[in-house]
């Protein structure tokens, strides 16, 4: 199980930021984000939405408190820009078992870079948690994550060289 | 030479994607970004800011249309999640000469599907187009751009295990 940690959303401010890094968990194969500050439906409802008709079982939950979810028993990453070089920290993690891949907003308080496993730099160059996550769980599959299927999926893409070409497998 | 050129930038509403977009282009090794859309001059000096402190010499401007941009000579790819596989499309992308990135906002033009070279999936599955551009230039790297150097930054990371660790090379 794969769970991405999004720390203090908030609704205004945050919305498309933390829905692509909602959509990119579930597209690079995580299971499930957590996400702590504001709640917000309209965040969760527009990843259910996508999740609905392109399948999978991505979900998306709020939580109060980042801390009871770090006190699991799970690798705990920490995806900072200041951390050690990734190449260096995949080789390390276990391909079974539960990961948490924590992704921060602005402030991230100190007890994370603490309390997780490893901080990981994604390079160490500014650039974002979106990008982050996506290269970490691309580097952590192999690649292969891209060529995973969704069950039950409603809209399936067959890939073409020029313009849109869509599969309708169900009701929308 | 690298350009991403990102269509359609909605002042309000894109702001910190393009923002972020712009910063994976810098930390991925793109050499410049170019927007249409709305005129943004905050977005502008905020991404200026960046470079002039973690270096090299990226840069961001506006053009009112993209069309020009896309006559000049340069390989043009397209990234949409209604393209081709990344991993069949790398291979067959020059290493030297001029490449074009276009990576859109909401509605993409027929035009540039149907003139740019390659239009390439990342995944096929809806993500964001900040991850596109990060895993796209990650795997046209090959993973090399993660410990690129910038020229003339006054802020450099020392990667760290544990919190962060920065040095000042000069004055900010």
């Amino acid at each position: 199980m794969i769970t991405v940690l999004r720390l203090n959303h908030r609704a205004a401010r945050d919305k498309r930021i933390t829905t692509h890094c909602a959509l990119v968990s579930r597209a690079f194969g995580a299971d499930e984000m957590v996400y702590t500050g504001e709640r917000d439906q309209s965040l969760e409802k527009s990843v259910a939405g996508v999740a609905a008709n392109w399948g999978g079982s991505f979900c998306i939950r709020h939580e109060r408190s980042w801390k009871p979810e770090l006190k699991r028993k799970a690798t705990r990453v920490h995806l900072t820009m200041y951390g050690e070089p990734l190449v260096e920290v995949i080789p390390k993690l276990p391909k079974t078992g539960d990961i948490i891949i924590v992704i921060g907003g602005e402030k991230v308080p100190w007890e994370i870079y603490r309390e997780c496993d490893y901080n990981v730099g994604v390079g160490n160059q500014p650039h974002s948690e979106v990008s982050s996550l996506a290269v970490f769980l691309h580097e952590y599959f192999d690649g292969k994550e891209l060529d995973r299927e969704f069950d039950g999926a409603k809209l399936r893409v067959k890939p073409s060289p020029r313009g849109k070409n869509v599969e309708k497998l169900g009701n929308l």
